[in-house]
C-alpha cells in the first residue's frame, strides 16, 4: 500500500492528540484512503515529557529542520502555535512544496494571505480545520458544503472557555471572576485568560470565517471586539426575563454589500438552538441563500477532537495526492485571483435591539428624562423593567429598546450619564433576535 | 474559463430548486471553483408547466436520452426519485461515464451496492448529500470531516414530516390523525403519507449513513423500523413528566462489533439538543472516538435547502474533474476492496430503558401483579407515575424501567396483556437517556 509521509512540528496537547487518532485508528483510515499515512517525525523541543503515547525510536526529534529538510516529507503539521517560529517554518515548509495542517487561528488570521498566496505559488495545500471550531468540521462545510450559497449571516460559539465561564454563571450563579477561578481549576481556562474572555480568540477564528464566506483577506483586527470580563449576573438574570440569553457570539452579515464582523457579548432568545449550546461546546449557526439556517455544534477545543480536525485534513490532503487532485480546493475556497476587499460596516452603523442598564435615583420623572435623551436620539423603548423600590436610593433601571443606531445609542449613554439621576456607568449589551431564520 | 455541462432529468420542485441556485449563485460558483457550470439539458415528460424559471431555448426536453447520449454532458442529476426509471438511467449515464448527483435515496439504499460497484468500474463519482438531511451537509462530515473517526453512535432527526408533526403534538396539543391532515394542508405531508410517518423514509437514510460510517452495504430492509401512527398526546405528556421528548428517531450504534440499526419514535431528555430541533428542521447528532459528540442541524427538506445539497455536489464532482482528482474520495468513504458485511444486532438484543403505558383496573395489589411479571424478566422500575384514581374503573399506569432486554420486556407485555386486570394492549417506548454523550 502506497504510504505517505507526515511531519509533525509541537508535540503539546493536540500534538498528542494527533498522534494517539492516527495510532488507534490507522487501519480505519488506510480502508477510506487507500494509503498508509506513516508519521515519520515528530519535532519538538521537549523530547523527554512522557505524553502517554509511544513513538518507534528515532521518529521524536528536537529538530523541526530535520522535517522541513526531509524530501520524503508530504505532509507538515504545524501545532506549535502563535505567529512567530510557526510562521517561518510554515513558509519554510510550503517554500520545499510540502502541505499544511494546522491548528494555528492567530497565524492564518494574521499572516493568511502570505501564507495562501506562498502555497498558491508552490501548488501545496493548507488545511485549517482545526483553527475554528475545533474537531467541528465547519471549515469544510462553509468551503464545500455550501458552497452554492451566499451566506447572509453567520453566528458563532467559538470560545470554549467563555461559553463555560457563561453557562456556569447562567445556570449556577457567580461572579465573573469567580467562575474564571473555577475554571483555570478546571483546566478550561489558561493562567492567561486574555485571549479566550477578551473576545480575541473568538475574533481571530471570526477572521477565518469570514474570509472562507466572503473570499477576502480581514485579520483579527478588523473585527470589532469586546469581552466578557464585564458581565455580571444582574444582567444574565435580566436578559432570562426578556426570555434572553448572554453568549460571547462572533457575528458576521451581509447587509447591501458590507460586512459586520463584530464579537461581543450577545442577548439571543433562549429558545434559540445556539441559547442551548453550554459548558466548553461550540457552535455555528448560519443562514445561506438557498440553505437557509444550519448549525453545526461540537466540542471546540481538546486533544482529540482538535485532533480529530487536523486528522481530517491530513486525509483530505492524502485523498488529493492519491488521486491527483492537489489544489482541487482553494484554502478559502473562492480562487486566488478572485479574492477581493469587502467594505466592513463600521459598528456605529449597527441598526439592532439594545439591552440598557441603568444605575438610577428611586424618584419620580427619572424614566421621563432617560426616555427623554433615548426620544432625542431616535430610540424607542421596547419595554422596562424596575423591581426594586428604595426611595432616594439607587436602584437598577434595565430597558429593551427596538431597533436604533449604534452611534444614536453611544451618544445617548453618553448623556445619560452626565444626569444627575445617573449613579454609575450604563451597561449596554447588544440583542439579535432573529439570527438570520425566517422561521 | 472552463465550461462543464450538466444534464438535469426531473425538473420537479427540487429539480426547480437546481435551477434557481445555479441561475442565481453562477457567478458565485465559478469564483469559487474557477469554471463556469453550465446547465444544458433539463429532461422532464413535462415540458409545458411553468415552474417560475426561465431556461434558455432549446434547453428543457422531453426525452432524458438527449441527456444520456451527449458526450458533452460531464454530469447527470438525477432527481426523478424513485427505483424505476431513475435506476435505468442512472446505470445508463454512469455506463456512459458521466458522474452522477442524485437525492434519491430509496434508490441508493436500495441499489447502492450496484451503482456504486458500476461507478467505480467506469471511474465516474457519484454524489448523493441531498439524499440525507436535505440541505445539511452531513454525508460529506461523515465522509470526509470525521474521516479519522471511528462512530460509536448516530441518532438522526431526518424526516422533517414526523418531526413537524411530533413537534406540533407536544407543542399545541392534538391527535396524531388531526395534526396529519394539517400538516397535509400546510404541504408539510403528502397525500400519501406512508413513507415518512411510517419511518420507511428515516430508514432508507440512515441505511444510507450506516453504509457510510461503517463502510457496508445495507438496505432499509435491514432496519428494524416503527412509524409515528400510534404515537399518543398520553404518552408526550407522560414523557414530558419524566423530562422526556418523543422523537422519530433514526438510530445507529456499534457495540461489540455489531451494529445497530433502528428507526422509532424514541425518548430522548427534552434538554438534549436533539429535542429542541423542532418543525421540519432535520438533525444528525453522532459521537465519534476522536471527535466526540457533534451534531448537524437544518432544513431537511425544501426546494433551495435540498438544491443547495445537489449543487455542493456538483461543485464537489467538478472541483474534482477541474483539478485532475476523480474518484479522490469514494461513495461511502471506505474503498470498494475495503467494504465489508456487518454484524447487525436484533431488536430482540436491545438493552436499553423502556416507558411503559397500562390501561389497567384501578384495584388494590395491579401494581404488585405487573411488577411482579416484570421482575420475572429481570426488568427494574426506574420510577412509576398513576393519576388518576377510579375505583373500579380502568386507568393509565406509566412505568419508566432501568436497562432492560427486549426480549424480555416484549415476553413481559404478553404476560401482562393476559392479565385480567389489563384492559388495552400495553404501549411501549424506547428511551434513550446518554446519546452517546459523555459530559
Amino acid at each position: 500500500m502506497e504510504k505517505i509521509n507526515v511531519g509533525l512540528i509541537g508535540f503539546g496537547t493536540v500534538g498528542t492528540g494527533v498522534v494517539k487518532v492516527l495510532q488507534k485508528s490507522g487501519a480505519l483510515i488506510s480502508e477510506r484512503l487507500g494509503a498508509e499515512i506513516v508519521l515519520k517525525r515528530v519535532a519538538d523541543h521537549d523530547t523527554t515529557t512522557d505524553r502517554g503515547v509511544t513513538l518507534p525510536d528515532g521518529v521524536l526529534v528536537s529538530d523541526a529542520s530535520v522535517i522541513i529538510d526531509d524530501p520524503e516529507i508530504d505532509i507538515v503539521v504545524e501545532l506549535i502555535g502563535g505567529t512567530g517560529a510557526a510562521k517561518e517554518l510554515t513558509l519554510q515548509a510550503i517554500e520545499k512544496g510540502k502541505h499544511i495542517a494546522t491548528a494555528n487561528k492567530a497565524l492564518l488570521s494574521t499572516h493568511g494571505k502570505e501564507i495562501f498566496s506562498l502555497a498558491a505559488d508552490k501548488g501545496v495545500e493548507v488545511g485549517f480545520e482545526a483553527s475554528v471550531g475545533g474537531g467541528i468540521p465547519v471549515l469544510k462545510a462553509l468551503r464545500e458544503g455550501l458552497a452554492a450559497n451566499h451566506i447572509d449571516s453567520m453566528y458563532g460559539i467559538i470560545n470554549g472557555t467563555a461559553n463555560y465561564i457563561l453557562s456556569k454563571m447562567k445556570n449556577e450563579g457567580g461572579k465573573f471572576e469567580d467562575v474564571l477561578k473555577l475554571a483555570q481549576e478546571m483546566g478550561y481556562a489558561e493562567a492567561d485568560p486574555t485571549y479566550d474572555v477578551d473576545g480575541i480568540d473568538t475574533a481571530h477564528k471570526l477572521a477565518l470565517l469570514i474570509n472562507i464566506a466572503y473570499g477576502t483577506y480581514i485579520t483579527h483586527e478588523d473585527v470589532y471586539t469586546e469581552g466578557i470580563r464585564s458581565i455580571n449576573q444582574l444582567d444574565i438574570d435580566f436578559a432570562s426575563e426578556f426570555g434572553l440569553t448572554i453568549k460571547l457570539l462572533a457575528i458576521a452579515k451581509s447587509i447591501d454589500g458590507k460586512v459586520e464582523a463584530r464579537v461581543h457579548p450577545t442577548m439571543i432568545p433562549s429558545e434559540h438552538p445556539l441559547a442551548t449550546v453550554d459548558g466548553a461546546y461550540n457552535a455555528v449557526f448560519m443562514h445561506g441563500d438557498a440553505v437557509g439556517s444550519v448549525m453545526f455544534y461540537g466540542l471546540g477545543a481538546g486533544m482529540e477532537p482538535t485532533a480529530s480536525a487536523v486528522v481530517a485534513d491530513i486525509i483530505d490532503i492524502c485523498r488529493d495526492i492519491k488521486s491527483g487532485g492537489v489544489g482541487r480546493t482553494a484554502p478559502l475556497s473562492t480562487l486566488p485571483a478572485a479574492i477581493k476587499e469587502v467594505e466592513l460596516k463600521a459598528t456605529e452603523e449597527l441598526d439592532i435591539q439594545y439591552y440598557m442598564r441603568f444605575l438610577v435615583t428611586d424618584s419620580p420623572g427619572v424614566l421621563a428624562s432617560i426616555s427623554g435623551v433615548l426620544g432625542a436620539h431616535n430610540i424607542s423603548i421596547y419595554s422596562v423593567i424596575q423591581h426594586e423600590r428604595k426611595v432616594g436610593g439607587a436602584v437598577a433601571l434595565v430597558i429593551r429598546t427596538h431597533h436604533a443606531m449604534e452611534r444614536e445609542l453611544r451618544a445617548a449613554v453618553a448623556e445619560i450619564e452626565e444626569l444627575e439621576v445617573t449613579k454609575e456607568k450604563v451597561v449596554y449589551i447588544r440583542i439579535e433576535e432573529t439570527l438570520g431564520a425566517s422561521e
